[in-house]
């Protein structure tokens, strides 16, 4: 016979239903309340997707977490991709081909300014020594930001790491990686391993697709906000690298991404003389297609906002409506009218009828190995 | 005062701890498992995505339902597409775009003989009156197989329905749709909704995409195990369509799909002299290209398991390995190499390096209007 001390559990022995009811009242709540959003696991599903319902997302194009995942009706029709992202709460899902890991280039994309909670990230990290490394230190910080002692809007809505299934080429280093004659064998891999991450993370909800490279270190805060804010169905923006001018005895900045191009004549009639496994890739000498390179373009006086056409961009910093990948613009790994991966994406993207803008004015900043 | 009169309450009244303490358990233990599994709604979320648990699923290379859905590592490389698919648990998405809803359809899916739990289901109905109509006893139907009361094995893995948000053509009567002059503009619709329903469908678990057209009415019950049985990235069945034939007064058959077939060199030479945006489409006596159709190879007294190579394919079964289409191969909406959707398709997999096959000896069937 247990002995019975505390006063309170005295009061609890002779007035049992007075302690007992309201914990099981709370019980019972708490059981309604989760067990009401934990459908994934019972049998009951609803098949009303429009309904709005205390567990129901923001926009009604995204659907209620069904149970089981057994229907989900989307309308694309209600997607959009405005101006006006952040406040339509608009998902944007930033897409990352990651060889090495920068410490940079994660606080940058902790830095941006859109809301996490719709942000989604996915990462494909090649099947290399480096990449094992990259991999390792992309969870740790992922773990990181998406503790569970961190709130919801801490956190990013989901996140991906795919390992790429394709062969790498084993060194990365920056020489090796622009020779001229590893190009086009770099590039096919890059697209293929841009296509395996594209595929697999962009859901029926993604309104916007910003194509970030891992070696990216710095750009504005609002970066989603400002590009989606050109209302463009592919735009880029200028790509350069921060460095010590040792003549001036300065820092300084330079440009480094030349993949962000306007077609020139004697481009398309370097072209016409091509066989069809013919690429062109820009930035180099040995062709000089002539091509005005965003690039050069850069005016450190002019606007920020200054849109210019383009026919080729580089994979830096790209933002585009998810409906032009969802219309098939992919990054071609074979010469798609002598261009491949990312400037093959831009004529892709042309020949579905879609527009490609760059962003002169508006920097993002390349590590500087 | 209540007064309480049945004996049981009394009893309850007198030692409520003997009544009250094993619902109380009751209620906890059914909380902990739910709340368990319903991760989905609390802030925890587990790193390990290889650990077996017990809501694990069955390979490891599909990550646990994760909390929040923060993060999900998938192994491209330990993802197979087998001829034992199966065994292997291989998760076959079914892709079918539907602007007509037919109860042999339907019926014909119900009856293949893959484990359903494997199987998702995708489709995309176009913004017409006849793709309400469509919509309407597709989720009738949906409705049915997915019912609460089904177990787990009678009911698919998950199942999405988009709606079209481009243009459709509003006719599509069986004359109007196969008018030569129409067929360009048909097919690039056609080719950007298989995109759309492509891209938001496969997820990074997807072994093999089965392109079913929706007026498929009948297949061998083993059509998935049948054609993931001959190993290849890309292979198409024969499509024929049953009849009366009127002069022998019996039911017969006719081959209806001309899309699966072989280059020739009348079809290269007519292409070459071609302009960019011309295309060729096969079936039809306005352009002669002498390309050898599948169609017309089935021996009704020949081995099932034939295999030709293909240049061209058309939609009506084929099955990919997801890898094709994650490197990339999608249904091109504008000329490629004069090609488009389903054939323009099996010209892209083979420019990635892939082999496109077809069986001329099995069939299956077209609906006949």
């Amino acid at each position: 016979m247990v002995v019975v001390k505390s006063p309170i559990l005295r009061h609890i022995r002779r007035k049992p239903l007075q302690f007992v009811a309201p914990v099981v009242t709370l019980i019972l709540v708490l059981y309604l309340i989760v067990g009401r959003s934990s459908g994934k696991t019972k049998g009951k599903y609803s098949y009303k997707s429009r309904s709005k319902g205390l567990f129901s997302r923001p926009r009604d194009v995204i659907p209620r977490n069904l149970p089981n995942d057994h229907i989900s009706h989307y309308d694309l029709n209600k997607l959009a991709s405005t101006p006006m992202a952040a406040y339509n709460q608009e998902r944007v899902l930033i897409l990352s081909p990651m060889s090495r890991f920068y410490d940079e280039y994660w606080a940058n994309l902790l830095k941006l300014t859109y809301p996490r909670e719709l942000i989604e990230l996915g990462f494909i990290v090649p099947r290399t020594a480096d990449g094992d490394v990259a991999l390792k230190k992309l969870e740790k910080a992922v773990k990181l930001v998406q503790s569970p002692r961190n709130s919801k809007e801490a956190k990013f809505a989901k996140i991906t790491i795919l390992r790429q299934d394709n062969e790498s080429l084993q060194s990365q280093k920056e020489k090796d990686r622009h020779a001229l004659s590893v190009q086009k064998e770099r590039r096919a891999n890059m697209a293929l391993a841009r296509n395996s991450l594209l595929f697999t993370t962009i859901g029926p909800y993604t309104s916007w697709v910003l194509w970030l490279d891992a070696d990216i270190v710095e750009t504005p805060n609002t970066l989603i906000q400002d590009l989606a804010g050109h209302d463009k169905p592919v735009i880029s923006a200028n790509c350069y690298q921060r460095y010590f001018d040792d003549e001036k005895k300065e820092d300084s900045i330079r440009p480094y991404d030349f993949n962000n191009w306007v077609e020139s004549d004697e481009g398309l009639r370097i072209a016409s003389t091509m066989s069809d496994d013919d690429i062109i890739v820009e930035g180099y000498h040995d062709i000089a297609t002539y091509r005005p390179l965003m690039a050069h373009f850069y005016d450190p006086n002019g606007d920020v906002n200054t849109e210019m056409q383009l026919d080729g961009v580089g994979g830096a910093a790209v933002m585009v409506k998810a409906d032009v990948h969802r219309d098939g613009a992919m990054f071609p790994s074979f010469p798609f009218y002598h261009l491949i991966e990312t400037e093959g994406f831009a004529k892709m993207a042309k020949r579905l009828g879609y527009e490609v803008f760059g962003l002169p004015n508006y920097l993002v900043f390349h590590f500087n190995e």
